[in-house]
């Protein structure tokens, strides 16, 4: 696949260009893709649909983009409304609560929740989705690393602590929240986020 | 019983019919719409194939259950494919890795996969659909609250256990199986089950 563009050509007498990595507007090109997911599902979403809504031409995004699939892949690693910020509270426990809390964010505010709910439910019904979203899965837990990092240093946790361990919480974390409200339909409130974080790091035998 | 509509009729010389409540061949219909949602997906699951690939009249279906989203509703708890039994193995820890056994069979296996994760993918998308899901999960935790039981009979868990316990324990490990193998795609092997329940019961800041 030969995804890059041609590279600015030589002696224009411009100043040398970045390598260009991304086409001009694609944080609204982003931004435009998850809203039009959120209202109108997968089935709905077109490359035309977010050409129109981002205001820019079609072929700039195939070019970019082959298909929807690998359209939306980026869109969720880029886009303004599924991003959220690292916490640093000082303890495991409260950054762990910190991120269980934005996931429950994602999955329940206004504006973002009609978007992870449509997108995490279109991965089950696109292969290559499915392709494209395991990098969103594997960005977010990279920018999460530091929590482990920083419950290292401050002796929170061994040194020796399996670096798997974060995958394994996360699994545990936002699979709760997303089965309890995507699946159960009950509400995700701040004694889940506390009782949830508790349970993965003392277990559920633990005497309060 | 008095909600009898139509009490057997007396002197027929028949043993008393059970009320009706489900059409004949309901088993074929039930499976025949899980194997139906695994082909076409929810898109392409109508009451027409169902009736079709079940050998009944389409009417039939009609009367008992008015759209496809409430028959799907009625085989996602009655459906043999999604199925599992109650395990007894003589402790909580055991007891509740059999059971995130087989939720991680029912999301690998051949026969079972594309039907969970058609149907939990679907329920995303069909406000319908989710409302019935409700009630398979509902119906799945009041068949393993036994679980709960024999732990508080063993003194495994105090009798003062909060009812919502297992509610909660079922969250963190189905909803683990279920991120991870339907959107980070990694494998769901013993040394997941094994671990998961571990750190549910005991907390992953446990030294092993």
């Amino acid at each position: 696949m030969n995804a890059e563009p041609h590279p600015p050509a030589a002696g224009t007498g411009l100043a040398p260009k970045k390598r260009i990595s991304a086409p001009r507007k694609s944080q609204e090109i982003f931004d435009a893709t998850l809203d039009l997911l959120r209202d109108k599902g997968y089935e709905g979403l077109t490359v035309e649909g977010v050409a129109e809504r981002a205001g820019v031409n079609k072929t700039t995004l195939y070019r970019w983009w082959p298909s929807k699939g690998a359209l939306l892949g980026a869109a969720l690693v880029n886009g303004t409304q599924l991003g959220f910020p690292l916490p640093d509270t000082g303890s495991l426990q409260g950054d762990l609560e910190a991120v269980l809390g934005s996931v429950v964010s994602l999955l329940t505010a206004p504006a973002a929740s009609g978007i992870a709910i449509a997108a995490l439910g279109a991965i089950t019904q696109s292969p290559e989705l499915a392709a494209h979203a395991r990098s969103f899965f594997a960005d977010r837990l990279a920018k999460e690393q530091p929590i482990l990092d920083r419950a290292i240093a401050r002796g929170e946790l061994s040194p020796a602590t399996d670096p798997a361990l974060l995958m394994h919480l996360m699994d545990m974390l936002a699979g709760a929240a997303w089965l309890r409200v995507a699946f159960r339909q009950l509400p995700l409130d701040k004694e889940f986020v506390a009782r949830t974080v508790r349970t993965a790091l003392h277990g559920a035998l633990v005497r309060p």
